[in-house]
């Protein structure tokens, strides 16, 4: 029986990961054919990873069939399995989605801030295209997106493209996880944490060692810094013991930029004056990768990647696809329709929530009613979240602006105005939809 | 480490199949303490259920304290499991349930019809009373409820008890599981069905046959008579094609009373000429269990045991007590609150759903809407539903009223006069909230 | 200033009703122009109510320009506001609604029984191809739907149709009210009932008279028969006491079919056996009107009009266009979107409740939830509505029979299947959704 | 027949306006019995408001029985309606509101910022008092809150207070139609402002100027800055463009401190350098207002008053008592519960919405779906709502913490901690919830 899987964006430094994951998982996931994709641009890295992809197979010695090319509509023939880890408008967009709030005295963010916003922008229209490709030449496949901002993404497929079979995926919960299995000296599979939220603004509310509520303990040790769960990516200021206490959740690492905006913006603000925004760092990052993935005797993933924050991007990805492939009906951390299982958010919004992972989908565990301390921030975010959703699909600037003025990070009538016009010259040409009109 | 189970209503004539239940699961659910609980007018079946539990015990080897007692509350102490399987008046008030409402040209119906009412303004009473001594001296137990009717007493429980560790079993959807399995030729593990609606009104949605979708060919079945998951206690009329083909469902064996209700009450009547109720047969089977319980070489459960409705309760009661002690994290079907996992059901009252089993309870598998093709019904059984446990809780004549009245079966303005006072007279005993005012 | 009215189904013996409510109300709405129109099959009733209509209008002095038409889309040039009142099929139609059922031993009902699904059936295309040509020639313009069943016709245009200005009226609420104020002995503008749930299954669950609740007394001259608000058209049995104190609402006439089957059944077997259908007796109502209709002399509307059931009707609809057009501000009851109103109801589905009467439209008054003892039911017969819908807009068999096996009238397997075949067959001509394909 | 009005903080400077309230209104709302309540610590201002509003009062010569008490349960003695206008701690305890939070870099905002939370936890407890008095003593009486925050406030007395008939008024609504009417030249009686929200965070979505839609025209004008409708107590920074025409709703002038935080920060720091705070110059104002109140010739409300924010609350108070008093069926402003008018927020919680006036009550015109633009924020000011309501009641220091966390202007951490715990001592004697353990 054959089993394909397509990586789009396979010219990503993040693809070695996901190839280790299948290798190691080949017993039960025996993919049969692996289709690397990517774009004329990306076409440098794609020869490069794609070429490491075939060593670590080889060494393997598992009998999968690997490609790499530049016709998506090629490799989507037959596929399974389709994920998306593309960056449309690559690193350099990234650095304009961080440094151009900076500049203005507001915190970038990639995932949910102003940056995100673009990012989305840029991305939407794309996963779109995506999407419709599937649809037509591979409609029994699911579209597994790690692409960010993930949950808005997921959410704008679900609702404006035909093909249903989409999760969206992210290294945060599993991170959580790993991070409090550390904490409390228990394999990470012993580990069972109540999601509550969205992406990137999920909330732990119960956590379960072996069965039993630990909660508590876990907070504690959050307030006395005993862990730490921030991804390689993401500041790690610590928590003070009034928040933990009074919300009584765990909160994910990128709270931070929300409740800590000021300390976050300064050093934000003195490591772009010392290092350059994120973005600049990662570049960095990316090119000793590359450098480090033509060496012919490697076989493996390097260690080198963990130094980039999607670690565990692939991992839960391996993970979701396993499961759907065996029917596994195990519990994992995805971003899926509400439904109703999340009381107080709409039914068709995406939320980040624990599932019965099963052949024909995952199917939410239902949360109820969001505890009252985090409700109103949880449902603002997700009206912000459909403000970006409908400003990528219309191309209108009101609508652009509405979803700037009503981020947590900008609020403000003028600043918004003037992020909003400096990021949308800066991306001009991966934002078609707001220029050919 | 102890493991204690007490079973309320332990004399029942049921009760050497949870006894099987517990030998058979011993290795994964090592019952340490097993105590049998009954009242004065029991006495004599619980001395009978007790000896025949000792003989089936000391056969199986395994080191399990096995007690009888009338004194509820001492038997709860360190209680890890409490079930209850009790009857309110007896088999005598179950017929008078069925044959009042008969000799006015309507169903009886034990579980969801004017019967079914009686049952359960005459049990809530006793379950509150339970459920506070639970929750007095064992509040860690939790309490598996399968008395009937199943969902209405455990939203009664959930509604009006301080015990909140309740959780409701009931034999029909593993009944419509292991049905379905016969009929694909595979094992009832590798069956998958979405449970969808109440107690005694649940409709299965998709099912899935190691992991693949197969509805339709079971649909197919089912109009071609080619399953009957109605259990021994229940009519089996088959269904038409154009019936299973709209709803597009499976439906379970009680919904017949609903959608045949002239042939159900033709067939009734004939049968209460000919034989008597129900509850009148079940006298009989249940005098000749007591004679054979009474053998001194019977050391298990007996096969005649099988002729009762309520097969496969005790398992359904014995699977979910294993999963939440082992933290199993698998999936069964029971009767829990809503929560906002069926939408337009309100999220405070009980529904029959898959839930995620785990320690500290279970969690409810996110539905969303309902088919339109079956809410509105849904939606009224529910609300009879309530009617049913406000006149329960209040004795209030007019809620009592409401319920008749909103009956399906009933729908009479004056029959549900008549049937209602002839009811209240008949279960006077039974019934304090109504008559001692 | 322009204000022109078109009445759709002009030919009606209804009209010169409606002539008269514009006459009446000429001061503060003055009709300039009025174009009645009809099809080719009703012609020479057209005819006759064209020049009554003419009698009428020259008597009052009011320079109303009037016109009778075949040409709907040249009619309804400039319109401001359209009313409707057809019967697709005629009396003959209804007819086969109500004797087919009949003979099966099911009550027809041509509002919410199997009559009444088919009359909907017929209906909702023809009504969709007038909202059409209203969207396209008058845009601006009110279409006041009077087409029974109008709840159910309302909703599917609010759904279908790409004009949204549209309201739903029926006389129901207006009789309940004039029958409270001759009971209580003030004027009928003196008494408000809060009107809660759908068309023709509306209860009243306050009743002020001058601003004071006297719900009470008023139920209590129910149950003692001191107050009759059924119209002529429908059964009036009576209420017994035990209802109506435990409901504890005002039930509308066609309740008594809800709650009462049996003998309304019987009455109804009865009825039919001696003088036939009640579209019969209508038909010979009709007859001798159209014979008055003609007499040289007659100027003003006939009270042998009174006879036929849909008295006030016209009435409830020219009390809607003068508060619209004069932005008055007053309440109304009306059958409009739901939004939220009534919780437990889907937000876009048509309800029938008191609203604020302005230029732009009825508004709502917030309901909340629903009383318990009617939820249910109103929750089912709106799952019910809906499945005409579908059934009307798809022509799709098995959701015609999903209606039908859903109404409460039938509810049984076998019977909705040959009331269905036998309705489709007897109305082949007026479906072509169901039989052109 | 007898009226009774107390007025509850009747030592107030703003009680001459709600005395020439009545005057002006005494045809219609014939006020028989007059009552001025207040406590030890305003006897003083109580004598001179009481010797002043008699002296109004025998000017008009209507037949009003007036006097004044420090005994608030002598004074409800059948009362018809009770105002409340208090300030627990006085102008003393506003300053503090707002200077501790200003020192911190934070707005203060008497209403919705840290400010109103402690006006809130000072206010609740002893409104709650009151509400008790009033339901033991006059349970007949509405309860009219004009006490800030306003909608809070009335929100916890539906919540935790017996008595149910609790309406709350503020005076923006009023001020923006009288701002509209003036802008548009018309008088403020035919113009119509669908508000949507809650109190002082309440949107405009539809202006409608004698029944016809110039929504666009207003917020056109408010671009523009050719409307002001900021009270004098609030800043008044004009809209940009971008903000009116993406939200395509009325703001009201409190919505400057949320989408221009660090404008209104800047300038309330400078007026605080320069001035102190607002509450600063109220007290130099009310000291002027009593030296004026204390001339004999004075006989009616002097123009000094209108320097204040408070105006036009009496004479929103003042029109609703009118109102339900007649059973008028007009359509005002008022802060009740939603039971679903707002899709999207709690059902038990209060929005300040148009509502039909009645005997029985005011109730809210159903608004629907909130338009997305707003919904995020909305939706976050009502859960930070009930925060502070929690907080309130149960005195818990952690509830408080949440709340002050959760306010749009503190979203910090540390800074939460630090105001609280400053506040906390500052209002140390009125906050006996948080400090009697």
């Amino acid at each position: 029986m054959s089993l394909k899987v397509v990586i789009i964006g396979g010219g990503s430094s993040y693809t070695p990961e996901i190839i280790e994951g299948f290798i190691s998982r080949y017993e039960s996931f025996p993919v049969s054919e692996l289709s690397l994709v990517d774009i004329e641009s990306g076409r440098g890295k794609l020869e490069i990873v794609g070429a490491l992809a075939r060593r670590m197979i080889n060494k393997s010695g598992y009998p999968i069939k690997l490609s790499w090319t530049l016709n998506r509509k090629e490799a989507l023939q037959n596929a399974d399995f389709v994920t998306t880890q593309i960056r449309v408008g690559g690193l350099k967009a990234r650095e304009k989605d961080e440094k151009i709030p900076l500049t203005h005295g507001v915190i970038g963010q990639e995932t949910n801030g102003p940056g995100g916003i673009f990012k989305a922008l840029r991305t939407i229209p794309v996963l779109l295209d995506i999407s419709r490709d599937i649809h037509d030449i591979c409609p029994g496949a699911w579209l597994i997106n790690f692409t960010n901002p993930a949950g808005i993404v997921t959410e704008a497929l679900l609702k404006y493209s035909l093909h249903k079979k989409v999760v969206g995926v992210c290294n945060i919960p599993i991170n959580m996880k790993n991070s409090v299995a550390e904490m409390m000296n228990v394999e990470a599979k012993h580990v069972e944490i109540e999601f509550i939220g969205m992406n990137h603004f999920v909330f732990g509310r119960k956590v379960c060692v072996k069965g039993i509520d630990r909660t508590e303990e876990v907070l504690d040790k959050l307030i006395h810094n005993e862990v730490d769960y921030s991804p390689a990516n993401i500041i790690s200021l610590g928590w003070s013991k009034e928040f933990i206490q009074s919300i009584n959740l765990l909160p994910n690492p990128y709270h931070q930029y929300y409740f800590q905006t000021e300390d976050v913006l300064a050093k934000d603000l003195k490591a772009f004056a010392e290092n350059g925004t994120r973005a600049e760092i990662v570049k960095e990052v990316e090119k000793e990768l590359f450098v480090k993935y033509q060496e012919e005797q490697l076989q493996e993933k390097p260690k080198e990647l963990e130094k980039r924050g999607g670690a565990y991007y692939s991992d839960a990805a391996c993970s979701l696809m396993n499961s759907i492939y065996n029917d596994k009906g195990d519990i994992q951390t995805v971003n899926i329709l509400n439904q109703g299982a999340i009381t107080g958010l709409p039914h068709d919004s995406v939320i980040e929530v624990n599932a019965v992972i099963t052949k024909v989908g995952p199917k939410p565990i239902t949360i109820g009613e969001l505890p009252l301390s985090v409700r109103g921030i949880i449902q603002q975010m997700k009206a912000f979240e459909q403000l970006v959703i409908e400003a990528a699909i219309s191309g209108e600037y009101l609508k652009a602006y509405q979803a700037m003025i009503m981020n947590p990070f900008v609020r403000n009538e003028k600043k918004a105005k003037i992020i909003l016009d400096e990021l949308l010259e800066a991306h001009k040409d991966y934002l078609p939809q707001f220029h050919t009109k």
